[in-house]
């Protein structure tokens, strides 16, 4: 089946690049929007547009019943959620499936199993991946949580099972911090995810974040695309990405994209994922969590590759086959990309949004820009407060970071406060430039 | 010798290109600008920037004594010269050299050789390059011209020694017509070029525009880097070119390609240079003209191989070899360029200086802009009108076709007239999309 329209139910600088692959691929799209978005790029992209509520998001890009009455009221084909708001919500993807509308995304039941992240941990150990040491499944009581930290060791990390993407984590140094956190811990998650359930891990440090991209499509073939190494974060927030990992092997590489593919294959994964994986410097590698939709991150494994994973995504949704296989994929060169966001970096990152007075992205050879920004655009104070990825490819991580600096100089944001300067720091820090930094470089180091 | 600082005798999108390319190599750039081009991109974007002269490009950018004095007073290492003014000049080249002061490109000889047209033409045959049947070296008499005319057949082509890019050439289809204009034809030679010289060629009909890239350093080696189509011409301007050419067979690029190496080993030639082929449907192809500098058109090479050619060029005229050999050049994907000029082309593609009133590029995968524009800029009705080049890289000539029609549908230029009206009615035409248009397309068929 091909499909004729999308429906993108997302907004922002992802809106606009499912925008451009659907019309690459020749297929209509329909734009949804908050009514403090009517202004947006995503709006004027689209060959429709449509607001779906106020600007509260879980009355507008939340808002299923609406999106559901667009999705059908223009006979759309399929549903796009890009990443954030409904993009790992099973039951959206169940009601896209009940409507006869395509989730361009895996199985509602695959969403659940990775969505819970003791369940994942488990059917990632049963799949002969690598995890963090640490409680079977969620924690029943004090008694077994102290028994378990006494196990493998303090400090230990206690997560929400219902958390992801940093959120619902605490850390005890000793027992008796163990003890005064986990109904802290229980509570917290009950309030913010509405399940209660903890897990116990070993805090592991000096660690990378590395990931791993992979595809799969309906027909059980499942590929990787190598790694990204998103290592600089503050606060759990991920600032940096670039593949491939400076410090990864080919023969680490080759074994945390086959248990990549592995966990892909043992949920019967379709579309586009990613597996988070902590590194060590002794090149062992853990199972953090699998994130079930495409990424912010993901044109960097573009850059190096040559695939336009919304493409695929789309294609393997249509009920094609992969249009690549393992061996087809080759890294070449270097990618790095940098979140520009509406932010003071001088006052501790704050929000700080407001109206783009003048605006001309860099260009010339080897620079991509996905964003949603224009000359006049207002950066809202309600929706996240990314202006724009810029995205560099080199040959070598070399030329990648002298790219990035000069592409950094050039873009003339006017008006807001952004994350530019922050950036241009970094990517002088001598510790950012040997390349092994760990996910602590930005507590350990001043930028 | 590493270049410390480089002066870059050019304006608009080239001299961004370069300073853009000397940046990422670490080189401090200089520009120089004419009094009406003071709020310009490429003097925002350089580290110094100087004014050498009013308006008119005689008393600016091709006034040599300033151009030289900036360089010599702010101490550059080079000049790189762009396109275009004083780029195959080779006085120009020669005083550089007198003053220490390296030319980015190849020596005063060498751009001699290639320059004068009937010389090039006899230094290629001798290289056993294939040339167009004609006569050898210049017409001496009306009789001679009478006799070679009837030797290779009508119609014929009478082309000035010093012309070039089109500017120079006269077509005639009997005896009468070329006996009437071959005296007209040197009179406008000497009055044009200073120099009378004319030569006769066979009129080639059917012929593709198909040109190699190729690039040499200082110790004899050249490589060639693959073919560009640029058939698509109106008045001889180049309006789209694509790389790799939609109908050459591999052997026949190579053939074109060793060729293109033993032209450029015959005049000792460094830096980048384009040899210029006619080619039929029967795969014959016939030497024109070498450009002995960097041309407008060189980005959808550099997206097919991966190669940056002003940073390689600048690299060879720091005395460095080649940072690659022939076996290192693969051609992947494939590669458009559209020329976005401030013209009218409802009204014969008249320019249309003006204001920029609102200004967004496209962005996303392999999209590329080389400009010099931004939102309030103002486009001379001096200089060349050329707003931005957009190239796009996709891994099919389709899906390239796909995006490109993407990306100026989202390209955004409001306050003047463009041709981006003309490249989407051009993209969707059924010929342009066969790829075996002829340099004829634009002149038999409505756009």
């Amino acid at each position: 089946m091909s499909f004729q329209k999308v429906l993108i139910a997302n907004r922002g600088e992802i809106a606009v690049r499912i925008i451009r692959a659907c019309r690459e691929m020749g297929i209509s799209t329909v734009a949804v929007y908050s009514e403090p978005d009517h202004d947006s790029l995503h709006v004027k992209l689209a060959d429709e547009a449509y607001c779906i509520g106020p600007t509260l998001s879980k009355d507008s890009y939340l808002n299923i019943t609406n999106i559901m009455s667009v999705a059908s009221l223009t006979e759309c084909d399929a549903i796009h959620p890009g990443y954030g708001f409904l993009a790992e919500n099973a039951d959206f993807a169940e009601i896209c499936e009940s409507c006869n509308i395509t989730f361009i995304g895996p199985s509602a039941d695959a969403i659940n199993r990775m969505g819970d992240k003791a369940v994942a941990k488990q059917t990632m150990k049963d799949a002969g991946v690598p995890v963090i040491p640490g409680s079977d499944g969620l924690v029943e009581d004090m008694n077994e949580a102290i028994m378990i930290a006494r196990d493998i060791g303090y400090p230990v990390i206690i997560k929400a099972t219902a958390g992801g993407g940093g959120k619902g984590i605490r850390i005890a140094d000793d027992e008796e911090s163990l003890v005064k956190q986990i109904t802290q811990a229980q509570q917290e998650a009950q309030k913010a995810f509405g399940n209660a359930g903890v897990y116990l891990e070993k805090y592991l440090t000096g660690m990378k974040h590395v990931e791993i991209q992979i595809i799969a499509d309906t027909f059980g073939n499942a590929v990787h695309l190598g790694e990204r190494d998103c290592s600089v974060q503050r606060r759990r927030q991920k600032l940096v990405e670039e593949a491939p990992c400076p410090v990864l092997s080919s023969d680490v590489r080759e074994r945390m994209g086959a248990a990549a593919v592995r966990a892909a294959k043992a949920v019967q994964y379709s579309g586009a994922g990613t597996l988070e994986f902590l590194l060590g410097s002794d090149d062992q590698f853990y199972f953090m969590e699998m994130n079930t939709r495409i990424q912010v991150e993901h044109p960097v494994t573009e850059m190096v590759t040559g695939v336009d994973l919304i493409k695929e995504m789309v294609s393997v949704a249509e009920g094609n086959p992969l249009s690549f296989s393992q061996e087809d994929v080759v890294i070449n060169g270097w990618s790095i990309e940098c979140r520009i966001n509406a932010e003071n970096p001088d006052k501790g990152f704050m929000p700080a949004p407001g109206t783009i007075q003048f605006y001309l992205p860099p260009g010339g050879p080897g620079v991509r820009v996905d964003s949603a920004a224009y000359p006049g655009y207002t950066i809202s104070p309600f929706y996240d407060s990314m202006i724009a990825k810029l995205i560099v490819w080199a040959p070598t991580r070399e030329e990648a970071i002298a790219k990035m600096k000069r592409a950094l100089l050039e873009f003339d944001i006017e008006g807001i406060y952004t994350t530019i300067p922050f950036h241009q720091k970094l990517l002088n820090h001598p510790v950012f430039i040997k390349g092994d930094f760990d996910i602590k470089f930005l507590e350990e180091h001043e930028v």
